[in-house]
């Protein structure tokens, strides 16, 4: 199998710990991807017209995204609910966290171009505030979930690290150890991980 | 079970056609809800701090969320494997297909907001380029899937409907009946069944 990657994206950070925590880490190559709003790359754009990362190509050329649909079958290939609940409330709860997270990175991200992509003059700050805000209000709802924060570990956790690295990388004066002293704490604690600390971003 | 909805909204729509085809229709109130990025709305961000339509609020309270997580669940209420196939390969290529819709309905989106809510003088061109670039390529990847257009009724179909009649929506002149003719049949075909000439977007 064959991953799109780049060290930069947190998306595609998911899915590498998610490989190496379920032992797959060996059976996938990575391929170095670059992507960019408002930048064509056709080649990219010929595997998935969304041209985001993270895309998983398979033996056989089958594409499989997003990142979550990525883990999603990497926990199948390793025998199933391994990152994922397989049945029962919890896998609802785990799954729409899961989409939580996965909107405050969109958002995130959304921020980020605002920012640093659209050229000067054309940015609109009610955008990136309201962007924010969902991605601030959301790390204070995870900061009150200890149970979530403290269980072995899941899909959930995974994602949660990821935005949390992501902030540290792009927006590292926002100050979320401070004001979320548990998130801080559970942040700390995967950085013992191998799989956490090998795939953290590049400095920014 | 509640669902936060408005008529507008793609995603709600996709929500609304899986309901009344799993037959569960019954037990959904939908609850009319309204969300525009950069204008506040505390109320629903107490609920998702992601603002976004729709989510499913189970009658213990418990919040699921995205769109395509509430199908999910409403197809395992429904006994499992009636718009979502249960194991196998198909399921992976059905969950593929899903995202790459649901990307195509976010970067559309994303047009809409760039064109028509963002203050004139701060739009950026190629930003709005990049995205309807996505949405339309994908569409051409589905034109030229003539199996997955006449194969029994699944979720890929009923997102597929989704985007086409956003496009009606919000892109009236944007020529896609023309480009896509397979997409224009299958459009109509669809319109046979009442679950989508029922949640019809409002007139513009």
């Amino acid at each position: 199998m064959k991953l799109t990657f780049s060290p930069a994206s947190p998306f595609a950070r998911k899915v590498r710990i998610a490989a190496i925590e379920l032992g797959l880490i060996d059976k996938i190559e990575f391929v170095p991807t670059t992507v960019v709003p408002g930048q064509a790359n056709e080649d990219y754009s010929k595997i998935t017209p969304m041209k985001k990362l993270p895309v998983l190509i398979l033996d056989n050329g089958d594409v499989i995204l997003d990142s979550y649909v990525i883990v999603e079958y990497l926990d199948e290939l390793a025998g199933g609910g391994k990152l994922i609940p397989l049945s029962g409330p919890e896998r609802w709860k785990v799954k729409s966290d899961h989409s939580l997270l996965q909107g405050m990175l969109d958002s995130m991200l959304l921020c980020r171009y605002e920012k640093m992509l659209r050229p000067q003059g054309l940015q609109w700050q009610v955008w990136s505030d309201d962007h924010w805000k969902r991605a601030w209000s959301g790390m204070a709802r995870f900061n009150d979930k200890p149970d979530v924060l403290a269980r072995p570990l899941d899909i959930v956790q995974i994602a949660l690290t990821c935005v949390l690295g992501y902030a540290d990388f792009r927006f590292a004066d926002c100050g979320w150890r401070n004001a979320y002293p548990n998130l801080d704490a559970f942040h700390e604690r995967m950085l013992g991980r191998p799989s956490v600390k090998v795939s953290l971003p590049p400095k920014a």
